[in-house]
């Protein structure tokens, strides 16, 4: 919202209150923006209030509204009476091309998270979600195939650079497995990568469905098995001397307190070959959690929607895989994105 | 949050979308700390999250993860572990001060508000709001109550930036006719101000209650009339050469559509002196709609929650006071605030 910033600053304002309490309607307007198609059919020659609402049977006047609302917002520009897409949102918001984001609302502003962040404040009085016990952390939480669908666009330009970032031999017979594999696809950017590597992937029965189709998809479905349940629970199959070369854990610790974690990175160190590694794709602020800021801004919405989430910094991660007996760990900052990786060594 | 922008930039990212679409998350997190009165709390000292947590009967996990994220949307500033208030947030977010904005919660995250919003793709349709045929213009909407009192703090020093710009002949005996006027503090700072003014204030008879409060705050009762009722349908009592010297219509205009607005001006056309004015406080774009975006943004709340309502360009304004009979209109920025002032001649 830095287009709004104001052009006077005379010692204190209050407007960067009221932008921000009412931050909620910007968060109303894409929506609306996302219901109603309006950036495909800017992509389609529909430029003006009039020409987009005849296409959108929808009125001149809502539509000359909202997309006057969309420009000051840094979605669109406006030249004479003509809408023009940002480059950010010809790439991301044009529902015809496989990098459109739109779909994403269909988790990010599910029910769940509704509720989860309707009073805050009971978050923060009992120091995790108030929704329930267990938030959205729940057994078959239907939030997960949600997302698993919804996420893939913005998941797969990341799996995508960490291929470039962690390397295997792609002349040896590797194994992999994907925690909490989602749509699949940072276990099957890796079998993509690597003809010789089978991946083993792990997540609720209903979210590997998702999994399973982008398996299909890539053309390596016989080297991708779904192995349903939860991580903590399910055996994962690692017999002495066949065990495995990655364990991907994209965005899943968040989710739990340090014990849990611990817990499960043993479990994962346990089912690492000697020369495994643990790789870690999450939100990792700095030290004193007021750099990169998403990631810090990202622990509301593990306090708001489990029991006991967090975004850790790398001093929290390297202890913990250090107590589950990894020995060491390293902090990588990817060129692009918003998320930082963590490499552990068995 | 200019300050969660990214430090990267590699061509076009998704960044600027899911940060927009997740802006809910920073109205609910600021209502939240508004909740637990953090900014009251740090200003007594209070500015560790421990500290914070014990104040407040809250965890200090979460305040330490809200104080985190209220920082990186800049509310705070950290340094070490303490939380420090912005400028901004000391001077409007401390509950002990005069200038607290916090309450405007109540007025700007109610239910009405929530609801009209929470179909904005409805109100594009139809082209006004979805939520009634009225919306928030309904006959004795309690709204306007929580507005009179939530609203407050804001208003105070637009009014008395207002009697800077617009002067009266402190020797006569005056008479000003404010519409709309809800708190009353436009009209009762020029009473404040010129003591031979008399101050006719005209709105819902519930919402008055809260002028006349004010009135007898500011030691002005005996020169301030209340006159319940729209200002569409009371008589504005102007008897020939007995009329209005002012007619001050701060945030009203912005609600409906012209000729509604016309026929309004039309009436306080003839309600005035023949050296009377109008004083329109609005929100007023520019004639592209383009700059000045708060006002290009407010557009929407009046699509969302009014049925004809806009934000109205000064050309706009100038033709419908033109057509209701007055001789000319200027338009002035002030110096401080998101809000413009139009100035029309009987």
């Amino acid at each position: 919202m830095s287009s709004q910033s104001s052009t006077q600053s005379f010692g204190p304002t209050p407007e960067h209150f009221f932008r921000s309490i009412n931050a909620y309607q910007l968060t109303q307007a894409l929506k609306g923006a996302l219901d109603l198609d309006v950036f495909t059919a800017i992509t389609e020659g529909k430029t003006t209030a009039k020409a987009l609402a005849e296409s959108r049977q929808a009125s001149e006047r809502g539509m000359r509204i909202l997309c006057d609302y969309l420009a000051v917002m840094g979605f669109l520009t406006k030249a004479g009476g003509n809408y023009i897409l940002t480059p950010d949102s010809a790439m991301f918001l044009d529902r015809r091309l496989p990098t459109y984001v739109g779909g994403s609302v269909d988790f990010l502003l599910s029910p769940t998270f509704e509720q989860a962040f309707s009073d805050v404040a009971a978050a923060v009085r009992k120091g995790g979600t108030a929704i329930s016990n267990e938030g959205t952390m729940s057994h078959d939480n239907p939030v997960w195939v949600k997302f698993a669908r919804a996420m893939q666009p913005l998941s797969y330009g990341m799996a995508q650079m960490l291929t470039g970032l962690v390397k295997l031999d792609p002349g040896k017979k590797t194994k992999a497995l994907d925690i909490a594999a989602s749509h699949g696809l940072y276990g099957l950017s890796f079998a993509l990568q690597y003809p010789k590597l089978e991946v083993v992937a792990v997540d609720w029965a209903n979210v590997l469905e998702v999994g399973r189709e982008n398996a299909e998809k890539f053309g390596v479905a016989d080297r991708w098995r779904a192995l349903p349940g939860s991580a903590f629970d399910v055996d994962f199959g690692a017999d002495t001397g066949k065990g495995y070369d990655l364990v991907l854990v994209p965005n899943f610790f968040h989710h739990f307190d340090p014990p849990t974690n611990e817990m499960l990175m043993r479990k994962i160190h346990a089912a690492l070959n000697e020369d495994g590694r643990a790789i870690t794709v999450d939100f990792v602020p700095d030290e004193d959690r007021a750099e990169r800021p998403q990631a810090v801004a990202f622990a509301l919405t593990m306090l708001a929607t489990t029991a006991g989430g967090d975004a850790y910094t790398f001093a929290e991660y390297d202890k913990m895989f250090a107590n589950a007996g990894f020995s060491r760990s390293e902090l990588i900052q990817p060129p692009i994105g918003i998320q930082q990786v963590i490499v552990s060594y068995k």
